[in-house]
């Protein structure tokens, strides 16, 4: 749950940093893993900035608005791609968005174009086409071309196929004309990385009196060693947006409240202004068995999002070398795990010895 | 349903092929997309070749094999690592496979050798070890050495961390001693293909009077361009092995039954010897809206997954530039779609000339 939906919702950000203002539709559903997976893809989807999806289901249990085009299905019924447009202009006249790319894309702009004329005679507007395949800088240009000449500059071109941020970011610079991305694969298995490896340790055990013990495991792999202790993250921000996360331990308490400790790199150490705010991220979910935690409907998550990755510097966002934002432990909390990783090692040590 | 369980079938098989006669365990449920995600992982990795799941409910669900060890929290919930060895014991003491890892693996070892001759006194046999970090081609090899000496020879080592097929492949080359692979992330999420870009398209329409309209759709990417067509696919095979898998029309009938041509390049075609034996694979599952397929048990298909998968030709299981298995359309289909194209193609080009 924590894992995918997390990789989901960065990877939908990304993407949507890259549209910039354009919006971007989740077209995820065929690629995802079953009914929960595709359901869970769309949520955190839409959670990280995309407008809208095309998984029905999602949008009725979430209240995610729907969005989508017909398919080229669609087009194949008809012996000619006029007729499928027509008929489809008949039946939905205020939501046509026509994809073009069936036989020729631009030979189906100017069907949609024909079709268009007739629909706005009849008093509805075009919304636009869509482009499924092909080199979407140059169609689009093309398109758009087609489209303003013939009188149809508010038309809206939606572009498709195997989108991802580096590719959306990639058309803007040619100058691609499109105003509305489609993104399915790429966004719903996070493609160029399909897997977040978020893991469950144990950080303390409770004695029958009531009091902590912290509990850590070692690793040859210093990623794969634990943080001990009942962990908390605070965060601070100043005006500029987010300074700097502080990991501590709930029951050994705050040393230092504005110093935190690399634990890749132990003599990188942070200093945190006292005019830097704090609050703490973490909320209880559930206390003795019991759900304690009221979840808030998916939109508000989004805005949410919107607003923190906003705080967030332009160095930290970008996706060629960004800078890394910095997350350490307060030092209390280092102490205590370097103290407990030595007595671990220690005792490994000495059983070495006996043998 | 499609796309994620072929893949993931896929990618089990081929983890399987490097483990060889070694039973390999999926462990990928903390990765995948959601509940039925997780289940839909687990039936396909079962399916493709894996000996059992650590998904519970898949297990129930299923009738697939369950197998796990113990969580690295077990350990860290005792003072020592002997004593939370020992406590498992108690409890399970014919299923003892002890994850040796969480302070020092080599010291972990000798605390489950220990652990293992009091189970011995008491009447029961250490089943074996789990390796989760660190480099296991030496800690293999280290703790089979260990193991051996103690007179454990018959405890055999469960590795795991980010393994798949090229890691096994790696580790047996290195002499590793491995008896059991546990296989998560990279087989639940097919990592390093995540999407298969399996799409539905119209093949034919039906006229009111019973006959069948072929449909084509064009694309600038031939990949993308359709087959026309009610199709079916005839696997043809010898006392070696498959020799080839032929698309045909079953509107248009069969023109040479024993030719097959590259839809990528028409000048390739393969005569196929009158000695192959032929069957059709493709059977309907639904007709008229009425499911008409009786589903099998998993464990049927993995059988039949297997033998099939022995009847290819070993350059084409390789992992390293495998050798292409040969699938083509039969001459008829081909030439309906070409001339379906080129028709299509005529039509778009009298559009751009009438601009």
């Amino acid at each position: 749950m924590i894992n995918f939906q997390t990789l989901i919702a960065t990877q939908s950000a990304r993407i949507c940093m890259a549209a910039g203002d354009d919006a971007v539709l989740e077209f995820g559903l065929r690629r995802a893993q079953g009914i929960d997976g595709a359901l869970a893809a769309s949520r955190a989807a839409y959670l990280g900035g995309c407008s809208a999806t095309s998984n029905v289901l999602a949008g009725k249990l979430y209240g995610i608005p729907v969005r989508g085009t017909h398919a080229h299905s669609w087009i194949m019924s008809f012996d000619e791609e006029t007729e499928a447009f027509e008929r489809y202009a008949e039946v939905l006249p205020n939501n046509c968005v026509f994809l073009v790319d069936t036989y020729d894309t631009l030979a189906g702009v100017r069907h949609a174009i024909e079709v268009g004329h007739r629909l706005r005679k009849r008093g509805h507007e075009m919304v636009g086409i869509r482009l499924d395949s092909g080199d979407l800088a140059y169609l689009s240009i093309e398109a758009r071309r087609l489209l303003d000449d013939a009188g149809f500059e508010k038309a809206g071109i939606v572009a498709s196929n195997e989108l991802d941020e580096h590719v959306i970011q990639d058309l803007k610079l040619q100058g691609a004309t499109i105003a509305v991305w489609g993104v399915g694969t790429r966004l719903a298995t996070s493609y160029d990385q399909p897997a977040l490896g978020g893991v469950y340790k144990l950080g303390a055990t409770r004695k029958d009196d009531g009091t902590w013990t912290p509990r850590v495991k070692l690793s040859e792999q210093p990623i794969k060693t634990s943080i001990p202790g009942m962990l908390q993250v605070r965060r601070f921000e100043n005006n500029h947006g987010l300074v700097a996360d502080m990991i501590f331990d709930e029951i050994t308490g705050v040393d230092d409240a504005r110093l935190i400790v690399d634990p890749k790199d132990p003599t990188r150490r942070k200093k945190i202004s006292s005019k830097a705010t704090a609050r703490d991220l973490l909320v209880p979910v559930a206390r003795g068995g019991e759900v304690v935690f009221q979840d808030e409907p998916v939109a508000a998550l989004r805005q949410r999002a919107k607003r923190e990755l906003a705080k967030l510097h332009p160095g930290t966002r970008r996706f060629m070398n960004p800078h890394e934002y910095p997350v350490g432990l307060e030092p209390a909390l280092h102490e205590l795990r370097s103290r407990m990783i030595d007595d671990a090692r220690k005792r490994a040590m000495s059983m070495a010895e006996i043998e």
